[in-house]
């Protein structure tokens, strides 16, 4: 054991906030973005939000020659954002998308539009580890108090969960850096982490340097909306490096560093976010350490029925919702079949005696047309989410009564 | 090894073709298939197109003394149509939902309404061997001549062949059972078994018995459509149970079975398809038998590149469509611009000597906007499309680089 060579990892993950047109100094930024990761030479370099595939394109041209691997995730209607450097082939890729990520007509939120988990197994030659590196994001949180993606974000923390248990399998260690967009205590990071066995590289750090509580929203960044940190005078925390090993190899976390405010030596900041950078250790043990990835934390049930209880209030809005746009379904179809028969009843001759309002029959045709179009995509909209969120909550039942069920 | 039990297991796949109001004589065909069901005690059954979960749960009440485990998978609008019923204890769940799954508009092929692949391992505590057992049913071919769906069905067949390699290591058996909607000889069904080593049980088997060239749709059956059925007078074979040994275990076919055009013993069909029934034998062996995903046949990259080109087509034809819905919205927000400025200057007192055409004028104008609603609505989704069969060629492109950098 003490023979087996070390794997030194240096990792960097950044929510680089590169919306075109509505990013503030977004090409500067992402130049300096590529200076600094030119400049440092990490290992792997986990990236989202880079909606625009010139600025991916970009990159990959300027990192060639230190990153010789990249992959960028191409999915939903912008995109996921999401992009890989490696400095080791990438041998293979798996793009999973979140069954619910938000709703279409919150055209303000856009998350419904993008937003997806990616998962990608690179190899090394040295330690000879397979890695698996996820490089999820999350529904944002646009209101704490009255959160109305919660539910979504948990079905997405629980998928992304089942997806680490089902594939991981695979590979030596599993690397997730993304943005999360949940605090360290929320019920979905305790759900992700509790029923896949990551640890969070922020607690285990030997060493930390950067902002306070490992923040990674925090106020001194120029770009952050201040209003939405006043509860948080320090920042928050919604960027995570998590790990762990599955097989035969153990990992340390030698170092964790953040950004503070700004980009190292510049006047800006890389993005909206701080940066997330870990030094990982990783050396293949004598022997296998065992199934790793079931968690014995008699805590886990607890926190899968929290979520399960979340799932399930949001699964009841959802069905209010399908309700009450069947119902406006139906009463545009209702108002439209009225029309119909007072139009028939004036063809027919009937109240002949009085002139028909054309244009005001018309404009209500096409207003009940347009609300019967509406609450149609609605209802079917809302159909799905509520079979998803019965799905997950019935996935939750049934491990629940695995987790019961162990002695 | 010579001492090593030997655990026997009975599969049973269908599609069931349970639409509510549309198939022909569903109560009594669901009736009769959970009363052979009981009477057969398989081990593992798997259903597609159980699109009631009334239907669902009058079996589950039907064979809870039999089969005391089930799963029923809820997705898409609709629901998936998929459900599982095992004698084993299904230990957890995964539903996976294709990226790509046919066209909302279509609604006569209703596809993108349901359709999604699903895995769920389970557990035996006789040889202990993890099964991984998937039930996908992929897109529909409805015109084999002009296949307008082939893009998408090889999208699914790539992400379920990718969905199969990442999560099928932690088990120890992979058994497949689906509609697959695709010929033995597709080149889909070859990059399916080319990339994950999926044998398929009508070529292994021992002892054949059922429809000649194993078909599953036939003429035989009352239900079938004949005039589909013309250019193969003997039928065609979409239904398949496929499996592999992924460690130290050996997995034979010693029979496979299929119904012949009407349920044994009865006068009419369990379905439009033939069920699929085998008898599997799995015995661990002395040593893993070492990794056996990875195929080495070199036909694999072959097949790839005729997937891929295939995928490009469908790419080319997306953005083409892409380009056409596009310009139709632009047209109709011209359109609405001088209507707009029409409205407006006779507003301004211009041309008030004619009378304004108040009602055509409105009728044009919610022309107009439909028309810019449907096609924004259009191109939104064709972006999507082009996304993920870019996103698709590119995964394959990677793949055949690293099998052809293989010595």
């Amino acid at each position: 054991m003490e023979g087996e060579p070390t794997l030194r990892l240096r990792i960097f993950n950044l929510n680089c906030w590169a919306i075109r047109y509505l990013s503030k100094r977004r090409q500067q930024r992402v130049r300096l973005i590529g200076d600094t990761l030119r400049q440092e030479g990490f290992d792997l370099v986990l990236l989202q939000e880079v909606w625009s595939e010139q600025d991916y394109s970009e990159l990959k041209v300027k990192l060639a020659g230190c990153y010789p691997f990249s992959h960028y995730f191409r999915s939903g209607v912008i995109g996921s954002g999401l992009c890989v450097f490696s400095r080791f082939p990438i041998l293979d890729t798996l793009l999973y998308q979140y069954s619910l990520n938000g709703y279409p007509y919150m055209l303000q939120h856009g998350d419904w539009f993008c937003g997806k988990s990616v998962g990608l197994p690179g190899s090394r030659a040295g330690v000879r580890a397979s890695l698996l590196s996820l490089s999820p994001q999350l529904h944002a949180e646009y209101c704490r108090d009255k959160d109305a993606y919660l539910p979504h974000r948990l079905v997405q923390a629980w998928e992304l969960a089942q997806f680490i248990r089902h594939t991981s399998k695979a590979a030596d260690v599993v690397l997730l850096g993304g943005d999360l967009n949940m605090h360290p205590e929320d019920v979905g990071i305790r759900l992700l982490r509790g029923w896949t066995g990551l640890q969070d590289a922020f607690a285990e750090a030997m060493h930390f340097e950067g902002c306070k509580n490992g923040c990674t929203l925090v106020p001194d960044n120029c770009f952050t909306d201040k209003s939405e940190l006043l509860p948080f005078p320090l920042g928050i925390r919604i960027d995570y490096i998590l790990y762990k090993a599955i097989s035969s190899f153990t990992v340390k976390c030698e170092e964790l560093k953040t950004t503070t405010g700004r980009a190292p030596g510049m006047d800006i900041p890389f993005s909206d976010h701080e940066a997330v950078m870990a030094t990982l250790h990783i050396q293949r043990q004598g022997q296998p350490a065992g199934a790793t990835l079931g968690t014995a934390d008699p805590a886990l049930a607890d926190v899968v029925t929290e979520a399960r209880t979340e799932v399930g209030a949001g699964l009841r809005a959802a069905r209010q919702q399908r309700y009450s746009s069947g119902r406006m379904a139906v009463l545009a179809l209702l108002l439209l079949l009225l029309q119909a028969a007072a139009a028939l009843a004036t063809l027919a001759g009937l109240g002949a005696e009085q002139p028909f309002p054309k244009l005001s029959f018309c404009l209500l045709a096409f207003l009940a047309l347009g609300v019967l179009v509406l609450a149609t995509g609605l209802h079917l909209f809302h159909t799905m989410e509520v079979k998803m969120l019965h799905g997950t909550e019935d996935q939750m039942w049934m491990v629940l009564r695995a987790l019961q069920e162990r002695p």
